[in-house]
């Protein structure tokens, strides 16, 4: 593990995260759910997800752009349906609610699907689909991203986001399997960490906007992100903007707000999570053996020239998580510069 | 429209399937819903999964490998989900059965979730995703695909198949948006589509064991699909088939029955169909028209050098259906040859 770049531990960050939003006049208990969300995807090595963005919550949140005070009204409601209301609160405490009524009515109903609207920017899908892991249940997570950064098939108005994917499932000796997407070949948030890296992008990433390959980072305003599969991938991200966005009266194409560009607008996210119970149709150690048995599976498969292992959905993120809760958390130097800025502005203990 | 292929209308074709199955000693209901399903697949422009298959279902029942008397059977139930036996029955049929169950549920509950057991190849995934258009509603349907052509990311041995989605949103004055897409970058229907018609296919479906693009149709078995977007077609290819496999006992990886080369082996395949009623969330005219929206957003975009128009997915579907429906349904010559030999095999009036 590079040791070049220095280490936080997660304690640290949570509770450097938490004095932030309590310092924005965000209720403490709130701050600690958020700070615990945000802190668990920087663990998970989803570092364009992290604290990486709590500069961007922040200033939305001091220019009024964001409610630290949110009143989640349930708009709609049936045995094993929800609509939430996110009040434009951040995402995270408006998914952290809708994922535990997901899971309070799966618990009754076998499955469950709870969508929000008036939401914002959530992190990593992994960490909704995650939660409902712990109650024997499957967990599926689908946001529309909360910038549009691709444009319909052979278009170059860019209508539609990543709109990411996460569905979670639950082994019994192995990881969880997690599969976390963004339905482009990269993820917005990976271009940016690639920028503030000063990497540059492989090709096949990103097209400006006359189809050339574009791969400086620092560029990426001027083109846009390429869907997986061509229009297979427009398709996915279309269907997904439209079960978490136009279902829930959310923002979806021309309606999203660029929440890098524009820190006032209320976004209105829109997102939606599914919980699966287990229990519904196997029994959940019957079933987590069974994952067990596809790990070993995929795991066993003859390997293509050059190619070292197969690898699972959710392996990367269980191993970088076990390394980062033991030996910390790398923040790169110019992330650890703007977070010491953000001290000074919000006049609290430095990270 | 090409005439150069002779055209068959839906009603000869539906009445000829129907009299195909009933030869076999399928019930005559059971044998007039399979054949309108067969029939509307190639409606609808599905060639690789219509009447093309119906020579490997007779193969199939005359091998005593599919049940034409199948007692569905349900395992578990709950408000909102279930999980059915088929008993080997036609796929067609188990999970009609199974989308008018998840149906009936959702208008309860909201949305429903109905996963299916030992069941068989059941055409294409649109099929059953469109079936609950009618009732305002929004169909979700995943499968274990009938034979393994896909390699877990970086292996060569073929443990996970295409394992399509298709996800049917309605309209109020545009076509209903739907997706129906394999996790590779082609389906082996088209393949077998392909091969049918003595084409060659292009570079990106397929590679050999080596790693080689393979274009050759008639090569197939030497090679395998490639999935969408490299690891992430690899990882929903995966999770689709937890779902639809794993989670319902029915086959996944190793387990699963090439059902193109063995007739008589049971395949136990699985599927699972979502049926969300779109009133738990918002006015179904006001979504309706919301979805009307999102097509003139997408088709108002602009174009990128030589694209001449933006399609939004199930727009050539209904097209098709709309072409076919008035002219027939184009069917090759080697097609109607086997066909025809199908009808003096079972002693039926042929088509």
């Amino acid at each position: 593990m590079s040791q070049t770049v220095p280490h936080v531990s997660g304690t640290a960050l949570e509770a450097f995260i938490t004095r932030s939003f309590v310092a924005t006049g965000m209720p403490r208990a709130d701050a600690h759910t958020a700070a615990g969300l945000i802190t668990q995807a920087d663990l998970m090595g989803q570092d364009g997800h992290g604290v990486f963005r709590l500069p961007m919550y922040i200033n939305r949140i001091r220019a009024k752009g964001l409610n630290v005070r949110p009143r989640f009204r349930r708009l709609q409601n049936r045995t094993a349906t929800a609509l939430i209301d996110g009040d434009n609160g951040l995402g995270h405490l408006v998914m952290h609610h809708a994922t535990l009524l997901a899971m309070e009515k799966a618990e009754k109903t076998g499955v469950a699907w709870v969508g929000a609207r008036h939401s914002n920017h959530a992190g990593p899908a992994s960490l909704y689909a995650m939660m409902p892991l712990k109650k024997d249940m499957i967990g599926l997570y689908i946001a529309v991203g909360s910038a549009n950064h691709l444009p319909p098939w052979g278009g170059t108005e860019m209508l539609l986001s990543t709109n990411p994917i996460a569905v979670a499932v639950p082994a019994m000796n192995r990881p969880p399997i997690v599969l976390d997407m963004a339905t482009t070949v990269a993820a917005y948030g990976k271009v940016k960490t690639v920028a503030q890296k000063g990497e540059m992008m492989p090709e096949g990433w990103m097209i400006d906007r006359n189809g050339a390959p574009l791969t400086d980072p620092s560029r990426a305003a001027e083109g846009f992100l390429l869907p997986i599969g061509g229009p297979k991938g427009y398709g996915l991200s279309l269907i997904f903007g439209i079960l978490a966005g136009t279902l829930n009266g959310a923002a979806f194409g021309r309606e999203v707000v660029d929440f890098n560009a524009d820190s006032t607008s209320v976004t209105n996210t829109g997102h939606l999570i599914l919980a699966l119970d287990i229990k519904a149709f196997a029994d959940p150690d019957t079933f987590r053996h069974g994952i067990d048995a596809v790990w070993e599976q995929m795991k066993s498969s003859p390997l293509l020239p050059g190619v070292d292992e197969i690898r699972l959905p959710g392996e990367r993120l269980h191993r970088v998580t076990g390394e980062r809760s033991a030996n910390g958390i790398p923040l790169s130097a110019p992330l650890r510069a703007q977070l010491a800025d953000l001290a000074k502005e919000l006049e609290i203990d430095p990270l």
